[in-house]
C-alpha cells in the first residue's frame, strides 16, 4: 500500500499545499511539511460516502457529534490507557486550534508557559496570542529531558507546561520515568500540562509511547491532551482534531474558548465522521503505515549519516529526520537553498521562527513517502553534497 | 422536492442541532434556528463523492482552494454585479467567523461600530470580542431605514457599519436608494462597511436584492462582503462561508485575522468543493426552493395575522416570520414557553441577547419546512392561542 504506485503525483501536485507538491516546481521533491504522500485509508472515505447518502448537513451540536466523542473516548481508553469520558472531549478545527484554545483558556496576559526547544512553532504562537510569555527549556536532539533544570524556570507567573510527545522535530519519545518526573513537577507547582500527542501513533519499535494523562489520577487531572488526524491518516485538509480535558472545569474553560457555542467556530460534521472511522476501522492500515515509515526512517537516516558534515539520530517517533549539518559549515537557510536549487529537494530549515533557537544548524526532512521517491531524493542530496 | 416526503425526520432527529429536531422532544415541531428541513441539492454531495475518489486530503492553501475562489468570484460577478477578484476572496469556517474576523481586522479596543436593532446577535458578539462597542441604530419591523438618524450616531471612534441585508430577523431587503444613502454616509465619514449577505438568495418577488458593493467603486472599496451556504443550501454542518474584500489592504488584514497562515484555522477542502458545486450547479434547485419558501411565507404570515394579538408583516427576504405579539399581553419569553409546552411548537423569543432590545414583544418562526409540517405547526399554535 505504500510503494510508488500508490502515490498519485498528479493529484498531489494539485492538492498538496503547505510547502508541498502543489507549491514547488515540478522537478522538486518536497520533504517539507509532515503530511503523507499516500492516500488516506479507504474506511475514511467509505464512512464519508455513507454519510452523504441522506444529504443532510444540519447544524451539529457545538460540543461535537456524539459518535465522534465516543470513538475518541474509546481510543483514549483502549489505546492510551486513560479513563476518558466522551463528555470531556471536544472536536476542533485542528490540533493547532486545540493548542490555541487551550492556551487561551489557561493563560492570562503576562503569564508564563514552558515550551521545549526545539519544538514546532505552534506552542509559542498560541502562548503569545494569549499575551503570555513562552519560556524555553532546551532538549537538544538525543539529550535526556533534564527536568530538574526545567523546574528552575518556574516562577509565580508560570501556569502551563507544553509537552510535545513525540517531540517534533527531534522525534524524541519521552520515557515513562521522564513523564512521571514532569508530571510530579506540574503537581508540585500546580501547573496545567498541555500534552500535544498528534504524533503518538507514529512511534518506532522498540520505543513505547505513554500518554502523560495515563500515569496517575493526580497528573491526569491537570492534563489537557490534544491530538489530530493529519499525521496518522493524512486528513490535514479535513480540519479535524480533538481536545480532551480531565475534569469538568477544564472542559468548560476550553469549550468557552472554542467559540463553538456561538457558532463562530465548530467542527465539520463530515470530518468528525471521517475521524471516527479512522479511529474505529483503520488499525491494520495504521500498523502497515508505521511499518513502512520505520523502513523509510532507517533508509533516510543512513543516507544522511553517510553525507560529509551531516549527523542524524534515528527518531524514536514522528516521520521527520532532524539532521545536524554543522559539519558542512553552512547555515540551515543556506543548506535549504542549496538543496532546493541544486538537488531539487525541498527541506525545512531549522529556523528559530519554525522550531526555536535550538534548531540552529539543523534541517528537517519528512520521509512519509514511498521508498522510490525517498531514494530519488536522497540520491539527489548525496550527489549535491558530495560535489560541493 | 419540498413536500413532506422529502423531509427525513429520523435523520433530522439525529443530526439537526442548534435548537432543532435533535434537541427537542419528539412531539415538538422546531421552527427555531434558520436551517432548512430539506436535504441539500444533489450536486453538492455528488461533487464531494467525486472528490473522495482520490482519497487525498492534504493541507489546502491557506488562502483557499482555487476552484472555490473562482466559483465565488463568478457568483459575485454574475449574480451580484460586483467586479469581484478571486484574489480577494477568502473561504472561512462560517459566515459567523467571517463577521468575527472582519471585526477583529478593523476594530481596535474602544472603537465603535454601528449595528441595526433588531439584528442577529453575531455582529454585537464579534464587535465586543474585539473590545469595541456596538452602537444600535433602530430599524423597527416594516420601518424605512432612516439613515439620517444613523449618521448622528457616528463619532470620531466609529470605524465600521454592520449591514445585514436581507435583515434577519425582520426580513427587510434594503432598497437600492437606501443602500446608496448608507454607502454615501460611509464615504463621508471614512467608515468600513461589513455587509452580511448570507440571506441574499432568499428574496421574494417583487423585491430585488442589491449588494452594496455593486453600487459604485467608491462604496465598494470600503465594503467587506460576507456570505455563507447554510441558508441557501442547508450546509451549516459543513462549516463554510466566505469573506470578500475589495482591495488588497483589506484582504490582507482579514487574512491575517483569520489565522489561516499558521494553520490554526483554515477552510475544509470538502466544504469548499461542496460550496463551489452549490454555486455552480444548483441554480434550478435554488429557484424551486425560493418558490416553495414564498408559498410558506404567505401561509405562515396569514396564519399568524389570523391569531388574536399577533401581527406579522410578510418578510421581503429570509425564511423567518417575525411576529409582534404585544396584543397578547405576554412577553416573548412567556409566549415561547406557552407555545413550547402547550402547542408543542418551538420558536425563538425576541430576547435582547439574540436580536437586541428592538426585538421585544416579538417571536421568530422559521418556515423552511414542508407545507404539511408548517400547517401542523400553525394549527397547533392557533388552537393554543384561541383557547387562551
Amino acid at each position: 500500500m505504500f510503494d510508488s504506485s500508490h502515490v498519485n503525483l498528479p493529484t498531489l501536485r494539485k492538492l498538496a499545499h503547505n510547502l508541498r507538491w502543489a507549491t514547488v516546481p515540478p522537478d522538486v521533491i518536497p520533504l517539507t511539511a509532515a503530511d503523507p504522500d499516500f492516500p488516506c485509508p479507504p474506511p475514511v472515505t467509505e464512512a464519508i460516502a455513507k454519510f452523504l447518502q441522506d444529504r443532510y448537513f444540519s447544524y451539529g451540536p457545538p460540543e461535537g457529534h456524539p459518535p465522534f466523542r465516543e470513538s475518541m473516548a474509546r481510543f483514549f481508553q483502549h489505546k492510551r490507557n486513560i479513563p476518558a469520558s466522551p463528555a470531556w472531549i471536544l472536536p476542533v478545527d485542528s490540533a493547532a486550534f486545540g493548542i490555541y484554545i487551550t492556551c487561551k483558556a489557561f493563560l492570562a496576559p503576562g503569564d508564563e508557559a514552558i515550551v521545549f526547544d526545539p519544538v514546532d512553532f505552534l506552542f509559542r504562537y498560541a502562548i503569545e496570542a494569549a499575551d503570555a510569555r513562552a519560556v524555553a527549556h532546551p532538549i537538544p536532539p538525543g539529550a535526556s529531558a533534564c527536568f530538574g533544570k526545567l523546574e528552575q524556570l518556574i516562577t509565580p507567573k508560570t501556569r502551563l507546561i507544553c509537552l510535545c510527545n513525540p517531540l517534533n522535530p527531534t522525534g524524541k519519545v519521552f520515557t515513562r520515568s521522564e513523564l512521571l518526573e514532569l508530571g510530579r513537577i506540574a503537581c508540585r507547582h500546580n501547573l496545567v500540562i498541555l500534552s500535544d500527542e498528534i504524533w503518538s501513533d507514529i512511534v518506532y519499535s522498540p520505543n513505547t509511547f505513554y500518554s502523560i494523562a495515563a500515569l496517575d489520577g493526580e497528573i491526569r487531572d491537570r492534563t489537557v491532551t490534544v491530538t489530530g488526524f493529519s499525521k496518522s491518516y493524512g486528513l490535514a485538509g479535513l480540519r479535524i482534531g480533538a481536545v480532551m480535558a480531565s475534569n469538568t472545569e477544564h472542559y468548560s474553560r476550553i469549550f468557552d474558548a472554542s467559540l463553538h457555542q456561538s457558532t463562530v467556530h465548530g467542527a465539520n460534521i463530515l470530518s468528525q465522521v471521517a475521524a471516527a472511522a479512522a479511529l474505529d476501522d483503520c488499525e491494520g492500515w495504521l500498523r502497515e503505515f508505521v511499518g513502512h515509515l520505520q523502513a523509510m526512517r532507517d533508509s533516510c537516516v543512513a543516507g544522511l549519516n553517510a553525507l560529509p558534515g551531516f549527523t542524524c539520530r534515528p527518531p524514536d517517533g514522528c516521520y521527520v529526520a532532524f539532521a545536524n549539518i554543522s559539519g558542512t559549515g553552512r547555515s540551515a537557510a543556506e543548506m535549504r537553498e542549496l538543496l532546493f536549487t541544486k538537488a531539487k529537494v525541498a527541506v525545512v530549515p531549522g529556523l528559530p521562527e519554525w522550531f526555536g533557537p535550538g534548531a540552529a544548524n539543523h534541517i528537517r526532512l519528512s520521509f512519509a513517502t514511498s521508498g522510490e521517491i525517498l531514494q530519488d531524493a536522497m540520491n539527489r542530496i548525496t550527489l549535491t553534497i558530495r560535489n560541493l
